[in-house]
């Protein structure tokens, strides 16, 4: 790759969507397809100067661009000598690298090809070798089937985010810091770090359990502050969500982002990591139902299929939400505002009216009209800014739950081929590709995938129930508490007038 | 007129104005100049069933059409043999019957004609009649000149309608119980009557003060039960502004309206209130300034230009009101609840596919999901209805100030006929047209009107402090109570979910 300035300036790059400029905010409207030439790289907050054929000059996302000297994402570098495997969809995609067919099944295709490799399962369900790293016990809890859950409940705080600078400061980048409850000790992390976290847990989980997206591939702020404001709020979401769950958060991988020593040790932590074997569907290698009977294959796909339902349910039941939400937040920041504005001008106005009128004992009323006139414009303001206490949380809540159940469908998809292998093992056998024993070896780990994954099933309940049951109290008391003070405020207004 | 079955029903009417039907409701659209027939005048509640060139068939507004044949308003009857005399917008027009020139100004024509006679004011101004009819003093009060008010307020109900008919049940019309607070007697009166009242009114005292049009003469219920019951209620409205003003009040064929003792005395006061030739500007002659001395030319003029300025801006203010009122109107029972509605089907949606889930301990949340999303349903409701308990006053009452500002034009008009006929005066003089004398009358005639005028405003001004702080008060009171209640409502919701 090349670094020097003159080539930062002049870079080609492919637009990958169609990008709408709003106007007045210095956007380039450009088309998929289209090539630009980035002018500069160094605006921040998610944005590049583009130039188009035309010559016009503006802001553009830089996730809707390609660039195409292979440039990587909005905080690329090249600390990393072991940069290839350093994730970014584009290596993913190509297939190369060393990661991706280590293994066999190279786990993280899930939640990103719907036509996910169904060659995986019997890997596992045929395999001679032994399992390798720690165990994963599931136990039988009040709910059924349940993770080894641990006695502290581990968290971190994504905080106090920091811009950074290389090569001169011609290159920027934003530093948060991870503190983990269990060490209260801040760790640094760039969004690339957390992007390989997830690709690591993806590799190693994501046939066991669904591993939601890093937050905001989008742009979600206008400016480089919102921005980051909001990507912290979201990673943090998503740290929080892996912390809570018993597999994830007491992994190596995990262990060593949230808490590793040094550079040293992070960089060893990190080269161990990747050459990780047990991956992909191998994972289930490591899961041992403690005193659980093997299923059958009815039940086996009984349980599958009424998860499959269930999730693809509360997807749409999810999705409804959102849309519905995404409506509401509209209205009340546009024209629902609006028109209570207008009412407390139009208030407003009317006193300014009477004022004039040269009646005497005009004053009483022209001043409570002037006063219910700016409790309406207040009441605009209130109504305006409301959706960011209250429906936000909604959103977000519903808008991780909608990844998280975006990734079911190939989760459960390893299992149903796996229920499909296990299926023609009878006539595997009579054609001599397998044994006896290999069918009841194939029969014994598609019961141990079904444990694992009504595991982890329970494991998405238990949190779903907490997770909405807190947002919509959050919700619903900071309605009661807008809905108050907008009373409270009108009874003022109201008190102003005169009782004839 | 001919009025046997056949005739009625196959009248052909021309077209005032574009009509275009509501979906669903089994309207016609027209077009104004379309001549249509009509087939059906029973329909009631201000629509006729008519039939188009092109054979459609469907209901009009009543007020949308004039009839050819010369049929009357919708409650057109012929129990009155001096139909002639009765009203109706059509003889006005026609410059035609008895009433029109007597006084040389027809004063029912304010309000009606942009065009309004300039010749009127001169007539009073150098009138060498003697003032005939009740004398109407002006008085000082604290605010400047004022009317004589009376030591007890007059005020009426109007009341219970009832279904009449005639001619064997082939007309109907619909009559109302006035009942004055001073008598207590109910009286029976149709809209016609009070359009009658209207005519008189208008004619008697249009020059000197603004009498606002009858309310309803175009088509506000979608429903004949709903039609009457807003009909009445502005009848109550209009009839309620009457009653507090002291010259209306007061005035003979008010009283006879309110509280005639049989037919024969309705039948002899009509005769005589319809004789009755202190109309038009001649009403001025009546006027009684106490004790007040003559106001010099420049003096009258700045106060009409102060009131002319006045009631344009107010007339700009309660318009802008009412534009704002109907759209928040149409956002509060229309695109509003209906959010709410879809916000509370999402939470009962989610609510039953989580019930679906096959997962123990979840009903505490289902339930309590589905109770926040009855609560949002029910806030949907009262977010429809609450502008029926709130707005609806406000919008009421700026829309009898809309119609009250409306005369004003007129009525401030022959006021500044009158002071460009004074200041005439010297030419008119000097011409030999008039006398020394008769220019010194005329300005204190123009005197006279001014105080009429200022007694009018002040009035105005104290009923418009009244009206406006009521309202007010009245639309806040309601804003909290509604405000409450939301809060309320989701106050419990809120208390149905668990705390963790």
């Amino acid at each position: 790759m090349c670094f020097t300035y003159a080539c930062l300036v002049s870079t080609q790059a492919q637009v990958l969507y169609d990008f709408t400029a709003e106007p007045g905010n210095n956007e380039l409207s450009v088309r998929e397809g289209e090539t630009i030439t980035i002018t500069n790289q160094t605006i921040g907050g998610g944005w590049i100067e583009a130039k188009n054929s035309r010559g016009e000059v503006g802001l553009v996302p830089e996730d809707y661009i390609e660039v195409s000297n292979g440039a990587e994402d909005d905080e690329w570098d090249e600390e990393w000598d072991d940069v290839k495997s350093s994730g970014g969809y584009a290596e993913s995609e190509a297939g190369e690298g060393g990661a991706i067919n280590r293994g066999g099944a190279h786990a993280s295709s899930l939640c990103r090809f719907p036509g996910f490799s169904k060659s995986g399962p019997e890997l596992y369900l045929l395999s001679k070798q032994p399992a390798k790293g720690t165990k994963l016990p599931v136990y039988t809890g009040e709910v059924g089937p349940v993770w080894a859950y641990p006695d502290y409940q581990l968290d971190c705080v994504v905080a106090d985010p920091k811009k950074g600078s290389k090569m001169y400061g011609l290159k920027s980048y934003i530093e948060y810091q991870v503190i983990p409850t269990t060490t209260n000790k801040p760790v640094n992390h760039r969004y690339k770090h957390f992007d390989w976290l997830y690709e690591r847990l993806l590799e190693k989980f994501g046939s066991a359990i669904p591993i939601p997206s890093l937050p905001d591939k989008q742009v979600t702020g206008r400016f480089e502050e919102e921005f980051i404001k909001m990507r912290m709020e979201r990673l943090q979401g998503w740290m929080s969500r892996m912390c809570r769950h018993p597999v994830i958060s007491s992994s190596e991988v995990f262990q060593l982002f949230l808490s590793y020593k040094d550079e040293k040790d992070w960089k060893m932590g990190k080269r161990k990591a990747e050459k990780d074997e047990t991956v992909g569907v191998m994972v289930f290698s490591t899961i041992e139902p403690e005193g659980l009977p093997d299923l059958d294959m009815i039940e086996v796909e009984q349980k599958c299929e009424q998860f499959n339902r269930f999730t693809r349910a509360m997807d749409d039941g999810v999705k409804d939400l959102l849309t519905i939400g995404n409506e509401h937040w509209k209205r009340c920041t546009g024209p629902l505002p609006k028109e209570y504005q207008r009412i407390g001008k139009a208030f407003q106005n009317l006193s300014s009216v009477f004022i004039s009128s040269g009646y005497e004992g005009e004053a009483a009323l022209t001043d409570a009209l002037t006063a219910a006139g700016k409790t309406y414009e207040e009441i605009a303001q209130m109504v305006a800014e409301q959706p960011k206490k209250d429906l936000h949380f909604l959103m977000e809540t519903n808008n991780e739950y909608k990844g998280l159940l975006g990734c079911f469908p190939d989760t459960i998809g390893v299992h149903k081929a796996a229920i499909e292998k296990v299926k023609e093992a009878d006539k595997l056998v009579a054609a001599g590709k397998i044994t006896p024993s290999d069918k009841i070896t194939m029969s014994k780990r598609a019961s141990i995938m079904s444990y694992s994954l009504q595991a982890e099933m329970n494991h998405f309940h238990s949190n779903r129930i907490y997770d909405y049951n807190r947002v919509m109290q959050q919700y619903l008391e900071q309605q009661v508490k807008f809905y108050e003070m907008i009373a409270e405020k009108l009874r003022h207004a109201h008190s102003q007038f005169t009782t004839m």
